[in-house]
Order: structure tokens, then sequence, then C-alpha cells
């Protein structure tokens, strides 16, 4: 288990991570993201960057045409730039096309995006699917525009290219596999979503480090929706074979809350790990529903798909009120933040890894003060300094997992398991 | 679906019936039972009316003599008619014997029947299977009596004859049937029990009125208890075989609440589509257990017959002061309860004649916005207008019904039927 | 059903008996232990007590070595002595060695238990498995001494011998068993655990006065946890095969409380007997979970064993103050204590015996209003006064045991069972 030392160190680390990757623009397509996939690269021996074409037919999609912006800003009467996309690549909205024209301000309007009850924030907006072009600003920005021409430059270009993600897999002892997926495709945006990607890269190192791994793991770093959807088209028979437990980890890196939301099964093993760790970590967490659901996982749980996939985060996408907007930044989210994430996937993956089905080799309780394991002596209240031990011993039955016990008597798995290598130790517990 | 003023129309309609049928003093047999029945036909082309002679053993009872009353009053000491069956059919003991002596006041009064706790309700009293007779009369009444000789008059009959009960059958394309049942054997009341017989034929002329139906309706006007008992006795193979769900009317007239009472089983097809038709249209309605049943629901659901009946009303009975008094007349009832009792058994059998299994024909998210179904633009909150259909969406698998759907993500399954209808349109659903 | 003058006689007669019990010095082995089966056998014909050498091996446990406490005091500096255990067997920790030694008060103090939060109480300590020698006094007692040198006696033996227990076996039509237990190793306290032995024999000398018992009946008087384990290590093939249902029966003498602990699975016959009779007799019951447990329940439901044992007690061990303190005396029982246990466990055992599966011999309702079981006129409200019968027949399906009837119409089981007698008489119901 990680020391508290450990963890901040922790953060600390993938904390700088997201200051590196933050400055860059990044979408869907496009060399902005291709440039994070190769910072993770050299965090992640291993990883590797894969290509999908402009025009690729995945499921009922396409991956679309790439998108590469240089340069948009919007002259003012005096000549000056009054936005910028180099002072903040949100104030270019997604996917815009190239433009170069003068306006007047009311035929600049409906070009601007900015959000009334956020005044000094500059919303986030995309349009991929649909050819349009334009601006995102501050209410306050915008409120101090005055009528008059303004010059709209856009230096993009969209055109056939690839699609790209980046794939890790560390094989275990066994065939079956856990699968992590994590997005790359948010430009400078702190928890939503540098979180996702860095937490994920500190988690695949952590993984790297284990002596050996019962199961194998398979991690991707793709773009949001199209992304998934474009592995699950490419890969949906080997994942449906293999992958009996995963998570979606996004939004992972402030430290203001916990959150949970289900696999739309809602009762797989991924879930109920999920439940624990954060019910033990942190017992005020936010459980979601799937009605509430908006990342991959409802491409990894659509119908026919069904993978048993969870999703964990701090403080959830639409949830906080930053939340796609400029002031999700590297302020909103913390070391702090980003180690308690990848804390809870880590004991997360601890438990898949370590979970077995304990069994008492003696009937009735065993003696275990012979043992030195219990309290020689009967007085009022000495059972209960060996409470948890007992109830555990009194549910290894053979037929409950650990994790079922730790369920059962609300212990966190870790001390549980610290019982069940005590009793091994005595011989009088099989674990398998 | 019914449209405002459709209901209106619907109310103002079944409100005459029911002013037209509320002064003929019915009973479990006799005249006035056949002479409602002979109402209904008119309305009901095709409604069958059925005699079982008395006498006939019908499960454990015994088809009872006919009762027919023309005339029951009481004369005081000056010869005036102190309580008198013309001014109201409630002020006779249903089967009274007939009668004419001269009693004192003290000997009357065992005779005698009134509600302290009611003083100007006169109650509804019956005494079919013993024999006796008495007058029923508000306290009030009962009160002013001063101690003198009365005359008793009653001239009412009881021999054999036969009981009555009118069927409709509505082919559908399956032979699976839907039982509709409601009772006839009230005398001048409007809840209970006026409402049952003309909101049910009001369901009727719905369904005759529909382009086709996929199922097969049985729909029975009977007397309460020895009716259905009757009913049963003679077609208790055939139903059981054919009835896949089918309701209970009654007390379905007044406009103070909403009242559902399950099946025994509890979770029925009936059971639930009645409990999500309430939730929806008034939230609040009120849910009845098994425990407090009191109609016919008693015979449908006795062990060994165990058909899928649930109870649809409005107030319910014994759960309104004025319930079997004459309190419950046509002003206790409405128009707007009527129509509002009937809106909800129409929208109850709406479910049963749509209710199919989506199956999405593309595996993850279908891209809905390249078909003008989903926002183009992504911005803060888009995705929440389209919400209700993505979470549909999200569980149609070809496994789980619309129902099924409706009661997970909590929506009216009308509105999820119109999503169906649009994705099946552009191809993205089966529905089967 | 018992009488509430039997229940007064039934609780003078068991506390009749702890009183005799209560000076005698018990332990898991030992004269003490011995005397009180003996006592029992006078009450319990039939009842044969087992001694099982010390050194047995019992599954993971070893038989230990008898233990006999002849005097234990300890001199104070004028010669008198301060502690007596005469005065009181709880002075001597349970199993202490041979000792006769002098020392200051200083040294003296590790080898003294007492309560600082309870100081007038002395605590009940032992040390079956690591010699050791101490004393027990009330905190008062001990702030008492003064620095000075003390005397200490134990005039106590430790050698091979035997453990004993007793068993009651009573004979039925049916092999299958009910098993109850208690335990007899306390020294002088009263709720944990004169009342449990005596309670248990009361019980027994219920069930010897029964005409004929459908279940044989196995009753055991041991010491805790060793006793249990060394009765299961010796007969677990017997009870696995035959058991179907049984009772720990243990602080089951105050009246304070009914407390119910579930066997391990939680939901066996045993369990929802005793929840049904608790909810009955006293609906505040306390019910306990699994995890609460303390007493013989921890062998008979452990991994392997399984056995369907709930227990049964009015305040439960550990959640009174006066548990295992001289507090826990005859003052903290009573009469009124001891006849609740009594008929809380002969209402249980009742329900064993008589519990079958009704089944309506006629199809709808019966007319029981011909029978003189139903009221003859329906007026406002006469069906409430048959309403638990008619609900308890609306179950009668054949499937469903009285006792699934009595929990789903939350009636008590005897009253039920004199409706089922009702009908069987006039052959409306068949009862199996």
């Amino acid at each position: 288990m990680l020391s508290g030392a450990d963890i901040d160190a922790l953060g600390q680390k993938i904390y700088k991570w997201c200051q590196d990757l933050f400055p860059i623009c990044r979408s869907i397509t496009g060399p902005g993201t291709r440039q994070t996939l190769t910072y993770l690269q050299d965090l992640l021996l291993g990883l590797t960057i894969h290509a999908v074409p402009s025009g690729t037919q995945v499921f009922d999609w396409t991956v679309p045409d790439e998108w590469q912006i240089k340069d948009a800003y919007i002259l003012g009467p005096d000549g000056q730039k009054v936005v910028d996309f180099k002072d903040n690549n949100l104030h270019i909205v997604g996917y815009s096309i190239p433009t170069n024209e003068t306006l007047t301000l009311e035929q600049l309007q409906p070009h601007l995006y900015s959000l009334p009850e956020q005044p000094d924030a500059i919303p986030y907006v995309t349009s991929y699917y649909s050819k349009r072009w334009g601006f995102c600003l501050a209410q306050e920005q915008r409120d101090a525009l005055t009528p008059s021409e303004y010059q709209v430059v856009i230096d993009s270009e969209i055109k056939p290219g690839v699609l790209n993600y980046a794939e890790l897999i560390l094989p275990g002892k066994s065939e079956q596999e856990v699968f992590i997926s994590t997005y790359v495709c948010h430009p400078s945006m702190g928890n939503n979503e540098l979180s996702g990607p860095t937490v994920t890269a500190a988690v695949c190192q952590w993984l790297m480090q284990q002596k050996s791994l019962k199961y194998t793991y398979r991690i991707v770093f793709i773009p949001e929706t199209i992304g998934s959807i474009t592995y699950l088209s490419q890969h949906l028979a080997h994942l449906q074979q293999h992958v009996f437990a995963g998570f979606n980890l996004t939004c992972i890196g402030d430290d203001n809350a916990y959150s949970y939301l289900p696999s739309r099964a809602g009762d797989t093993l991924s879930d109920r790990i999920v439940k624990h760790v954060m019910h033990h970590i942190a017992p005020d967490y936010k459980q979601y529903t799937w009605l509430q659901r908006g990342s991959d996982e409802r491409q990894y749980c659509a119908p026919g798909v069904d993978l048993p996939i969870a999703t964990i985060m701090r403080s959830k996408y639409g949830a906080y009120p930053q939340y796609h907007t400029s002031l999700d930044n590297l302020d909103f989210i913390s070391p702090q933040g980003l180690a308690g994430g990848a804390d809870a996937v880590i004991k997360s993956l601890q438990i898949l890894e370590l979970n077995g089905t304990p069994k008492m080799l003696v009937l009735g309780e065993p003696q275990l003060g012979k043992r030195g394991l219990y309290p020689n002596m009967s007085v009022k209240g000495s059972a209960a300094t060996v409470r948890n031990m007992m109830n555990m011993i009194s549910y290894c039955d053979g037929k409950l997992s650990l994790l079922d016990i730790a369920e059962i008597i609300n212990v966190p798995f870790a001390e549980l398991y610290g019982y069940v290598e005590k009793l091994k130790a005595v011989d009088l517990l099989s674990y398998e």
C-alpha cells in the first residue's frame, strides 16, 4: 500500500506532467493530440501510438478529417487583437473552419460563445461534425466589444489525416484482462481533462513496478467518444472475450470530492471494487447512476458492447461550475487531488490482483490464543481487539471471496488481506 | 393519446350516463340490474346479457333467489310516510323480505339502520343470504321519530329467477386476452358504484374505435362477489389459459385521488402498468396492499384462480366518509373524476397494446447528429435536451421491454414510444 | 398456549432453580459444573451426563486439564482476609494456579482486576489457556488497600480430569431434530448465565409434557466454546444430517429486553421463527447481527459446521452494564424475566411443531356466512371483524406455509392456527 510520503511524491509527479501538457491545444484529431501521446510515450515504455485514417467507418460513425489550428484571432477597430487563440486555446471553437473576413459586431455575435452566469470564464465549445467557426470568450470581454468592424482570422485546416490513440499492454500470468481507458482530446483544461491521462500514466508506472501481475492490463489513451468507438470497433471481440473488469478514468485531479459512476449493469466486479474503495477512503463519496453518465462508459457499456467498466472520478464532469470552462485550470486540480485519484485506482487494482477465496482449514473457531493471535485472558471487552479478524474467519467458508467478506463485515479489503496472510502463515487458512 | 378537449367531452358523456342510471334500484339480482345492463347494451354494440338461474351451484356458493322491490315505507302515527323507499332506494335494506305489520317504536328500532357519526347520511345495508327486513335512514330522521305505533309496508318478492351479467368480447390479432371487470349491483350511489360500469363502457367505446387491437378484450359487467364467482365458475379454464393481464374497475369517478390495489401476486404486468401510469399522472397516488382489498379482486386472485388482475380506482371503497351512504351521490363524482379514471385505464391499455422490446441496430451510441436528432454543437448542457432519448437508447438491448426501460429511467411510456418511432424511422432500432 | 397464571408459576419455578444453583462455583470443567449438571438431572428424567477426558483433541482445540478451586484469599497486614473467594466466587480468576506467597502491594497489583468505571462491581475474569493467577475485586475494595505486605493463598489444582456436559434426547415422530444448546460454565452470575440452563430445563419439562412431539429434540447443557466445540467434534455428521432448526439460549432471565441474534446464514427457519415470535411479543425487541455474536452460535454456525441455530435472549451479553460482573446477580434476573424468556422459546417450538401448509378446498372465497363464520349482514365496517381470517384464506394456496402467511399478513402464528382449526372443522381447508 502507498505510504503518505509516496502519495505526496506521486502527486507532485503527476502535477508536473499536467503543467507540461497544459498549454497544448488538443482535439479529437491533430498535432496537439499527437504531441500529447508522444509525451506520454516518454513516461511509459511500450506505449504504442496508433493511427486510424479519416473516413474509416467505425460502427455508426466515420473517423473525421483531421483538424489543425495554427492561429486565430479577432482584430478590433484599432487593429488590436481583442480575442487571441494564443492567449488561451479555448478561445477557438473546436474544428473551426478557416476564415478571414471583416464583420460588423452584429454579424460577429452569432459566432461568439460566452457564459453570462460565469462572466470571467471562457467556455469550451466544439463543433466536430457540423462545419462552422466561432470564438469563445469571457462575458466580460464580450460586453466590452463596441459596435464596429472586426476582422476575423482563423488559420486552420480540416483535411484527411488520422485519428491517433495510444495503447499499452502489460502482460500478466492470466490472459484475462483489466481494461483502463482515459481520454486526451481536451485542450487546456485541468480536471477535464489532463487529470485522466496523467493519473492513468502514474497508474501504469505503478503497474510496471509490480514484481508480477496476475492479470493482463490493457490501457488506452484515446479521444473521447469517436476514439472509444473507433477502438471498440477494431477490438470488440477480443475485449468481450478477455476483459473481466475495467475502469474509465476522467475528472480525477481535483481535491473536492470522490465520485463513482457505475457500469450499465451496475453490479460488476469493477463496480463492487470501486464502491468498496470509495466507501473506505471517502465515506461521503458521491455515487452517481448510469442515467448521469456522460463519458466513454457510454460506449463501453452500450447494448451489445456490455463491458464491465466503472468510472472513477474526483469531481464529476458537469457537477462543478468550472467544468468545460477556462476556470477548470491548473489551480482547480492539485497534487493532492491527483494523488488521491491515483490512490483510489491503485487500491482498486490491488483488490483485483489480491482477491481470492479464503477457506478455514479447521472446523469451529480456531484456537488463536495458542498462536499468539488472540488475547489469552477473558476480561470484559477483550474480544473487541480481534473482532474484525474473527468476523472475517466466520465467513471463510470457501465460497465467499475476500471482497465479499470485506463488503459483508464492512472492513477495508487491505486490512482483511493482512489477516489472510497471518492465518496462512499458521496453516489455518487456504486462499485461492 | 387523449387531448384535453377529448378528456372534457369524455367526462361529460360518462357523467350523463351516471345521471341516467342513478335512480335505478340495483341489487345482485332483479329488474333494476337488468334495466342497467340493457342501458349499457345501447351504448355497446355486441354486449350480451346472460342469465344464470337461481340455485345454480357456483364454487362454494349458490346463486340466490331473485329479489324484486316495488315499494317500501313506514307510516307514522298521523298516517304520513316517515320513511319512503321512493325518496331514496337506499332506505330499504337490500333483499328485505315482504312485510306488512304495525309495531311500536321500540319494536321497530332493531329494524332501523343509521350512522350516528354521519347524522345526515342514509347508510347502504344489505342482507343477501340471511332473511330479514329493515330500513335505513339518516340519524336525524331517526331521532325525530316519537314513541308511537308505526305501520311497516314492504312490497317485495324473493323467488327463483336469474342472476344477470353482461359480457363484451372484442377480438384482437392475438387470442391472448385482457380481462376487465366492473360491477352493477349497487343502488343509487355514485362512486361506488355507477362510476365502474360507466367508465368501463367509455373504455369499451375507446377500444371499439381503435383501428385494430393486438389483444382480445373480454369485459364483464357483473354483480359483485356472487357475480364474479359465478362468472369464474363458468369460465375459469378459459380465463386461466388466455388472460395475461386485466383490471378491476371500481370507485373510479370522483376527483379526489388516484388509487391502485395490487393483484395478490403483486408484480404482474397489470400491476406494473398501473403503477407506471399512476406514477406519471398522479405521483402522489395511493398505493394499497392486497391486505386492503375488498372488491372482486378477492375472487379473481383467490388461490387456485390466480388471474393477473389489478384494481384501478380514484377514491378507494372504504377510504372516503361518503362510502356506502347516500352521500356517495352524483355530487361526489364529477365529469373530471370520471374522465380521469377512464384516462388512467386507457393509458394502461395503450401500454399493453404498444409494449415491445426495442433493440439498437448499431453498436455503441448512434451518431444522431447527422440525422438531426442530436445537437450538432457541444456546449455546456447541450446533452440535456436529448437526455431521455439517450437514456432509452442505452437500454435498448433486445432484452428489456419498453416498459422495463420506462420504469428504469422513470419517463412516461408514451414519451419513450415517441422516440421508438423516430429511431425506427431512421433504421436505428428494431421493435418487436 | 401458556396462560398468565401458568407464566407466573413458571417464573417462580425457574427463579427457585437459579437461587439453588447460584452459589456454586462453575467453570468449564470441575466439580462445580458437575454439581450443576447433577442438579439438572433431578429435574429432567433422561438427562445423561457425559465426560470427555482432558487432552482429547477436539477440532483445533484440546480439552484442558480440570480445575478445582477449594479456597482463595488475600491476607492483609493485620491478618484479616481482605479478599475472600468464600464471599464471592468471582473473586478468583478462573483457572488460577495454586499459590502461596507474600507480596508487597506493588507486586500484588498486576494480579488484581477491577473496573474503575463500575467501582462497586467485582469483574468476572478467566484465563483458561494461559497459566496465571489473579483476584478480582471491586475498585472501591482495591482503592482501600494500603501499601504493605499481603499473603496470597490459592488452594487450587489443575490436573488431568474430564470435561462434562449433559444431553437430553426427546424422541418425536420424525427423526428430524431440533437442537437446543445452553451453557453451564459461569460461576455466580444470573443472566449470564444461570438463566440459560434453568430456562432450558423449563423448556425441556414443557416438551416432556406434550402428548406427542412431531420432531425429535436434542438439548445440551455444556461449557461455552470448548464444550460446543467438543460436542460438535463428536456429533457433527449426525447433527448436520438431522438438525433442521435450533436455538442457543443465553442471557434469557432479565426483564429489560427481548433480543435475537441470527444464525450466520440469517434466514433459516429458526431465524424466521424467532423474529416472528419476538415481533409479536415485543415489537421493539433488539435484533442483533451475526457480527455482534459472542456465544456458542460462533461454533454452531462456523464455516463447515453451518447449523441453523438462532440465539434467543433477553438482555444480550455485553449489552448491559452488569454483564460479567457481580452485579449480574439474582436481583438482575427475575421470575418475570425468566418466564418471558421461556415463553419466547416455547412459542418458537410451538411454531416448529405446528407449522404446515394450508390449502383451501374451494375456489374463490368460501361462503363463510352460511357456516356462521362471517357476518350475515353487510354494513359499513362489517368485514373488519374477520379481516385476519379472510387475509389468511387469501393466501392458503398450498404453496405458502402458515408461517409464511403469518409473516406476510403480520398476524401471530397462533391466531392463524386457530383459524386453520376452524376451517378444517368445516372441511374448507387441508393442512399438511
